[in-house]
């Protein structure tokens, strides 16, 4: 798509100087977070209003053209990335909070909004906005909706959806649709709400989202435990999840650990080396639970589950705590690591674990592996280091080689091949993995309601 | 459809005797509990396995024979209603709960297990299914997941949606897909569990759900508390919500209240009379938070928004005092009854039931109105009951035509007509005051796309 008189055209449809098609911002807003495909877009749109929004998809389907919905541009599955000439729509200048409703407990929000923008307007008036992620500030909630993210705190508040009181699309057709009103109890036929949560922008796109909001937590306070192994880490997590309502329970192995203290920034937790870490958080609300959480740490010590361990008694200690586990993401990407992000039902993630490491050890016996993730959830990432004499290319090619035994393994333990990162362009040929070949042709179908040009973001989840 | 071959040849597709066509099976099948239309269905099936029901409807796709799903016909709408000579496929004989996981807090259930069935067995493991409302004992999880059921649990757990980790459905195509595979955490393309949650059957059947647990709660604790008006409940509601975290907060009028406590089974709560009524629930977890609710029912006096009040001491008490709130359905029924079921957002709950007030003022003059609902989440029952000198059918028409305005003042508010009772067949004709033209159009496209020959609970939620 480079007929010039189209982008004249488009320039029309939006205020002055919001098409950009300089080779700096078609860069910068051609691609996310994933290095796998080189950006390529035609231009980059900003409208300021849902109508704008509209006035743009009518245009692409007059004309063909493509478009990638654009929000802080963090995804790690390349469904954000422009590499065959779209028209990136970013939503940029739609980035205010309309309103705060203290009744409902709701914020209604443009796309454009940043997470971390949502979550301190909740704070400044007592409440709270729950998902968080390592990229919340600079993530939006337009894109967090597409892929429905997840995060931190799962195990307590869920994902993404289940924060959208409502919301306002624009349908790959061009229809506004207003999908449920930002109603508790709404029972008038089917949610397509819910089916715009995850599309990673291939059916529309979100131009209104009421987010809900909590209270804010109560003296919230962290563990962080060592274990001798990694069997370990499950009968801790049962322990404290039957005696406390856990608001995280995290893990990481002593790999992830050293590269994070490597940075001299953050404490060591406690001073005995273990093999791996739980990260768990709860809200200490009365004394009692705090002595309950001491109690469990206790049995898990006699237990042998568990060799040290802290607990936060400041919020400037609960803070640092957290890093340990916050910081290995960034911390790691100086090794430009190969990221699985794999999930099973809590219940099968020993057995899953041990054949993915069998896996893993005898396929890449010279590369460094390092472990994270949200175990409370069955949600593992699984990181994969760059040696340093290797190729990108090489390094990447043999990674995708055993791609296909881990996943093999994910369909044998009944799991997902993306439990929170997308399926975009960098899992699409690996959908199969996790989703039958009769629900990929319903997903088709349904798309084709939406938009039957196919217009909205091509090539991601499906290919075209 | 009245063809014998037919019903012949269905014979052949379940076990023997399981396939029913005499008047009272009609009769009783036919129907949920809804007076409105009189039942007619051909015939009832009842499968027992997954590859049953699969036979069932590719017999349907071959002849053309209308499906109605039939759980434990509690149903408020008619959706599960056969009036047109459908074949009802009951779910009565696959009702076991075929595992429980305690690991995992998930319990997987054929359709036809019983509500309080699921809720008992998680009792038994030490934990908790939350979804609770009048008709638990006769309701089956099949339809509570295809009307997405509410009930009095919302303001913490919410709806049946929140506690669906996966589902097996046969499709109105007859293809058997499995959603989800009980993963928290799974970003793999569109989530098309959420689209046959509250879809009323129009899709196709579920023939499997694994639903998540939670842990018991700890020392429940309930208020009554008599305001001197209607617009103190709401402050009542924002002063609770905003100290404790509330498990329910309902309301009834002094009407409802009278008619319960006309029964002699049901000690009232307190000697005070007021004009209306709120019931609350809580984790009394510690002394604290008891303290916290008295506090607060201190603050609510002093303000004038209640007038007495008392709290639950023990076990028995608490039933009790949920006896005043769940046995007001059933005690009016006796008055055949007119019922609506709508909700706004919680802050706009006072205009709205204003506006309301003053309509069925106006049109009901003459009619007694009973007032509750699960006010916590927006949601009003309204009933009208019927004069003992009115027949059933002027009484109806009379309903219908107030509807009107009802419903009017429900799209000015941006509310729902049916809140938790679904569609059915009784608010089908309605259905333009809650969803848009388009939002139509998009809802009858997906039909097609899982039930392109119609055969699926045809004329509920769209008219044929």
């Amino acid at each position: 798509m480079t007929n010039p008189a189209l982008i004249d055209e488009l320039k029309t449809l939006v205020e002055p100087g919001k098409v950009l098609t300089d080779a700096d911002s078609l860069n910068a807003y051609g691609k996310d977070w994933t290095k796998h495909f080189a950006p390529a877009p035609t231009a980059i749109v900003f409208p300021k209003t849902i109508e704008q929004v509209q006035a743009i998809v009518r245009w692409a389907n007059r004309h063909g053209v493509a478009l990638v919905p654009s929000g802080g541009r963090t995804g790690l599955s390349a469904a954000a990335v422009a590499a065959h000439g779209e028209v990136v729509v970013s939503f940029d200048y739609m980035n205010q909070i309309l309103d705060i409703n203290l009744t409902d407990r709701t914020a209604v929000c443009q796309p454009g909004v940043v997470t971390e923008q949502l979550q301190n307007q909740a704070e400044e008036h007592g409440l709270y906005y729950p998902v968080d992620f390592a990229s919340a500030g600079s993530s939006q909630i337009g894109g967090n909706i597409g892929t429905n993210a997840g995060g931190i705190k799962v195990i307590r508040y869920g994902m993404t959806r289940n924060w959208v009181a409502g919301m306002k699309v624009v349908t790959g057709k061009g229809d506004v649709l207003e999908l449920n009103k930002d109603l508790i109890k709404n029972a008038t036929g089917y949610d397509l709400r819910q089916l715009f949560i995850g599309a990673e922008g291939t059916l529309g796109f979100v131009v209104e989202a009421t987010m809900r909001l909590d209270r804010a937590p109560k003296n919230l306070t962290c563990m962080v435990l060592g274990t001798p192994d990694f069997d370990s880490i499950m009968p801790v997590l049962h322990a404290f999840h039957s005696k406390l309502d856990l608001t995280a329970f995290e893990f990481f192995s002593d790999k992830a650990l050293a590269k994070v203290l490597a940075r001299g920034d953050v404490p060591a937790p406690f001073e005995s080396d273990c093999p791996f870490y739980a990260l768990l958080e709860f809200e200490a609300t009365s004394e009692e639970v705090a002595n309950d959480a001491l109690a469990t740490f206790e049995h898990c010590v006699e237990q042998g589950w568990v060799v040290d361990g802290v607990m936060s008694q400041s919020e400037q200690q609960l803070h640092n705590l957290w890093k340990l586990r916050e910081y290995i993401s960034e911390t790691i990407s100086h090794w430009t690591p190969y990221k699985n992000d794999i999930s099973v039902t809590v219940s099968k993630v020993p057995g899953f674990l041990k054949e993915i490491e069998a896996i893993v050890g005898e396929h890449y016996p010279d590369f460094e592996i390092v472990w994270f993730g949200h175990i409370g959830d069955g949600n593992l990432h699984l990181n994969i280091l760059k040696p340093e004499n290797l190729s990108k290319d090489e390094f990447f090619a043999k990674c995708a080689t055993v791609n296909k035994w881990v996943f093999e393994t994910v369909e044998k333990y009944n799991g997902s091949i993306s439990a929170e990162h997308g399926v975009g362009m960098t899992k699409r040929d690996y959908l199969t993995y996790s989703r039958s070949p009769a629900e990929i042709e319903y997903m088709k179908a349904i798309k084709a309601v939406f938009d039957p040009n196919g217009i909205m973001n091509p090539g991601k989840i499906f290919a075209v």
